[in-house]
């Protein structure tokens, strides 16, 4: 039992002007952080206890399937650099000196030195499978940090590990991270869905994301009736049948387009619908030095992507099919490769470049939805005019044709057809089957049972602390006008609230802090209100607390009754005193 | 209960050959951690146990005084900049700056963001005194990280920061520290003294350090059986009285002295003890600027320190007595100041020099050693020669006369005149008296009763996690020839190990799982080594986890029995199976 008159909980009666979302706001207000500079908080009594308490069924959930360790914060530059991050990581990884000039890093992530130990330590199949994990803080030097503790320059996470001697050790140990992040995510009560992801910079092949649908959220998740989820970079749909124009001619020919540059623009020009276009994107991509990817294709490429004209390119998918990090082309760079201005691109007599004297010449990647179409209008490479007629494969040919578009709200769902609905989510963990790409390049071997060496098969699983706590407020408040929230009572700071109205009625007190104590004794976690405070100030504190429940000891203590709150079910009920332990307990499900 | 058949658990045969101590020799091949870089470690599965372990004791015992916070590890350099130490750190911390080139440092101590919070946040008396703690990741540039984790650069502190109205409360709150520290160090299993210590860098007025006698200590610590410990920092004794040489003159009188530069040398030259003469000693000060003593002192001053010449200085003593951080003049300041080459320096016409333009001249301090002393002999200040009949107060006066030697072993404690023993010890917590010196700096105050603005008073107060388990195992290894160790069942990894001799003996396999499972419903903690390994190798393995109680079910329990090693006390016992719970639970205290 804790009482509140010796805590330190600085509610606030108004949530400071620059905090947007929900939690941001409930956060400060109910006095669980304070921020000390951009990105970055502090956590107060509450909001640590609340952390502690995820920490504790993180822990011991893990505990049945890995070993933790305690990894470090600073990292030399060596480990990262036989990784080939180092430089991959950019701006995004907060990097120092040491007092020699040693370079160190804050680590973002530990797929590195984890892979070290393994490299230096593991010898044999006998060894394996390992699964390693941490609860530890990381840095990312966020360019916009926002949303209070959403997205943040330093964080806690749950990392772990897994090294296989093969794919089928690995598929076990994913599946068994799968399983073991459904129950922490139910334990911490709440509403997830698991998505198909994009396995981004992390390299791999499988992953998944765990998710809650959230206005907060900063990523899409398109999911329908037939179970359907995955995030955006990875959602797929059926596309409805469109009909093409017919042919003017059978060839490309050119219109005069004077000033019509955007796919509206030219659609209401030529009296066409969007679909009979094509848009052009037009990127360079950035390949690290050193890698494979560099070797075969030059540090920087251009990339040129073609889609229907109302539909838009997913960056990830489409970085995903050509590598590298990709950024818009700067004009100059338009005009080397398409000799024509923004608003007149297309595919028609693109003029290959060569970035790099090795292999020149541009990447092109069709979308699939334009695959089989023909007579397309398309930008002409050449100012103030378009082409019609343009058919794909016969007028020009792509590097290859990939899925490289977002899907849209209501298109048919891969599995039966069922609408996509589109909806923002925060991700809450993620598992990766990483594959060979660390434990290769870093050189772990081990030896398999016929005595050879062999690469062992790694995966990596995370989970977001403070994206628990944030995600159950986010979730709650949404329920509750955005105003108040209730957290789940396995992860709220205190199971229950013991108000004592007015503790200058001795007999109040007296009750108040004798249910407390019988409470606590049933093994309730119990905050008792004995501040020498209004009823109302205490009320609104204990709102703002989001503990789930709360019991009122006040007038109707003459009727042997308290008053008890379930601020999950937004119910009061009145109490007999005797069977509040009972009420609490069976609320709690303990 | 856990298998070892399931663990990593990394044992070497032999240590690595830069390890040093026994610790750190230990730990490596114990699996307890492995070094990632220079004073940066990474803690494996039983390294990180063990930590957990010790976290949750302090845990429960600061919670019964004090509010878990957790706060940020990189700071702003704003909050550094306004309690004056960005740049009294110097190279000592970590300094890196984010992607928009804001600079920032990683939190070395939390007294800077404790008291911002305080700041924004306390408004009344009637909000103190609040005790706010975290466990949490610190960073420390040590130019010479060693001795494995007893000297790194990234380590694990509880620190707690109390805020007080006024002094009698200060008090109370560091009694309390003192009260808890006691409980955890005790239930660590540690022996432990405390001792009076400076407090540096971070300012205030009372301080006691945590010491636990070793070899592998860096400290020095002063104690006696009169019950007297300080650190050497803060150690005095009572000087047995020294006989002065007779006058050959009222005056001082130079004395050729060619080549003879040393105590030694001048002592043997002369024939007189090394107690006859002045020990010169040359530094200068420098002072933060912008700080109070910079404005008084400028920010860099001659700082010239006399002490017997059998004595040695204390550098801390000699910094608490005139503030700023101290160096060794170089030979350009020797001659600026002196005229004169080191070798022969003294006291007589020191030439004040202006350093700053505000107020010139040396500050001179004089070892309390040296009051009422007649007819020294020091330096001349001129080369090659010597002065005899140096009378201090007569000849030349000092700024001041303080304590400013290190004490030596064998003279009489201040309490009883006991003779003092000096010992290596390391520091495993420290309790500070800040005072007003981070509250006034940043400007935290609060109304107090009568409606007045008062500043608050602080005091500051950690525990090294990694220091209770590197001196528990330096403790037990001193005692086992350094090769061997025991820890605290409170804290090692597991209470005890079962060791199956035979895994392919189905029914010595069974007893000791079923061992297993009853001690560990009895609430003990428990390895199972399942291990399919030679019983010897067990033996070694289970030895060197350090945990201090095995059972060993081998071919004894064909009569029923099997063998309790107790590892702290070195003894062996043959057991009846039935008997073993409570045999353990005995040995455990539970």
């Amino acid at each position: 039992m804790q009482r509140w008159s010796k805590l330190f909980i600085p509610t606030l009666r108004e949530a400071p002007a620059d905090a947007e979302v929900a939690s941001h706001k409930l956060l400060l207000r109910a006095g669980y952080v304070r921020q000390l500079g951009a990105g970055i908080y502090s956590y107060l009594f509450l909001g640590n206890r609340s952390i502690n308490k995820i920490v504790a069924i993180i822990r011991e959930e893990m505990d049945a399937i890995g070993q933790e360790f305690l990894l470090p914060t600073i990292h030399p530059k060596e480990v990262w650099e036989q990784s080939g991050r180092w430089t991959g990581m950019g701006d995004n990884m907060f990097r120092l000196k040491d007092r020699k000039g040693a370079e160190l890093c804050l680590g973002m992530t530990h797929e590195e030195v984890m892979t070290s130990i393994a490299r230096n330590e593991l010898r044999s199949y006998k060894q394996l499978p390992q699964i390693w994990y941490q609860i530890q803080t990381k840095f990312r030097d966020e360019p916009r940090p926002k949303s209070g503790l959403l997205r943040v320059r330093q964080f806690i996470m749950k990392d772990a590990y897994s090294f296989d001697i093969d794919a089928a050790g690995l598929d076990a140990s994913y599946d068994a991270h799968d399983r073991v992040y459904r129950k922490i995510f139910n334990r911490c009560g709440l509403e997830f869905v698991a998505v198909e992801a994009d396995s981004g910079a992390m390299g791999g092949s499988q992953s998944q994301e765990f998710m809650v649908y959230t206005e907060a959220g900063e990523d899409l998740i398109a999911s329908s009736a037939s179970g359907y989820a995955a995030n955006l970079e990875k959602a797929t749909s059926i596309l409805s049948p469109v009909e093409d124009l017919e042919a003017t001619s059978d060839a490309p020919e050119e219109i005069h387009t004077p000033g019509f540059r955007t796919i509206d623009e030219v659609g209401a020009f030529l009296n066409t619908q969007p679909h009979h276009q094509m848009k052009t994107m037009a990127y360079m991509a950035a390949y690290t030095p050193g890698t494979k990817e560099a070797e075969k294709l030059g540090v920087l490429r251009p990339v040129v992507a073609f889609l229907r004209g109302d539909h838009t390119v997913n960056e990830a998918k489409l970085s995903a099919v050509t590598g590298g990090e990709l950024r818009p082309m700067t004009p100059e760079e338009i005009a080397d490769v398409f000799h024509a201005p923004a608003g007149y691109l297309g595919p028609i007599g693109l003029t290959g470049v060569a970035p790099h004297p090795k292999k020149p010449g541009v990447i092109v990647i069709l979308d699939k939805a334009l695959e089989g179409r023909k007579n397309l209008i398309a930008g002409a490479n050449k100012a103030e005019y378009h082409l019609r007629n343009v058919t794909p494969m016969r007028d020009f040919k792509p590097s290859l044709a990939a899925d490289i578009r977002n899907v849209i709200e209501g298109e048919a769902d891969p599995i039966d057809g069922s609408p996509l609905r589109l909806g923002k989510a925060v991700e809450i963990g993620h598992i990766f089957k990483l594959g060979y790409k660390y434990s290769e390049s870093m050189g772990a071997r081990v030896l398999d049972q016929n005595g050879k060496e062999v690469t062992p098969i790694m995966g990596s699983y995370g989970i977001g602390i403070e994206r628990i706590l944030t995600a159950a407020i986010e979730t709650s408040a949404a329920k509750n006008g955005g105003e108040a929230y209730a957290l789940p009572p396995t992860i709220a700071p205190f199971q229950v609230i013991v108000t004592v109205t007015n503790i200058k009625e001795p007999a109040l007190l007296e009750a108040g802090e004798k249910l407390a104590a019988d409470l606590t004794k049933a093994g309730v976690d119990v905050l008792l209100d004995d501040r020498d405070e209004r009823a109302g100030v205490k009320f609104k504190d204990a709102d703002l607390t989001g503990v789930p429940y709360r019991i009122a000891v006040g007038k109707k203590l003459s009727e042997g009754q308290v008053e008890l709150l379930d601020r999950l079910k937004n119910e009061t009920a009145d109490v007999a005193v005797p069977d509040v332990v009972h009420a609490l307990q069976t609320k709690l499900g303990v």
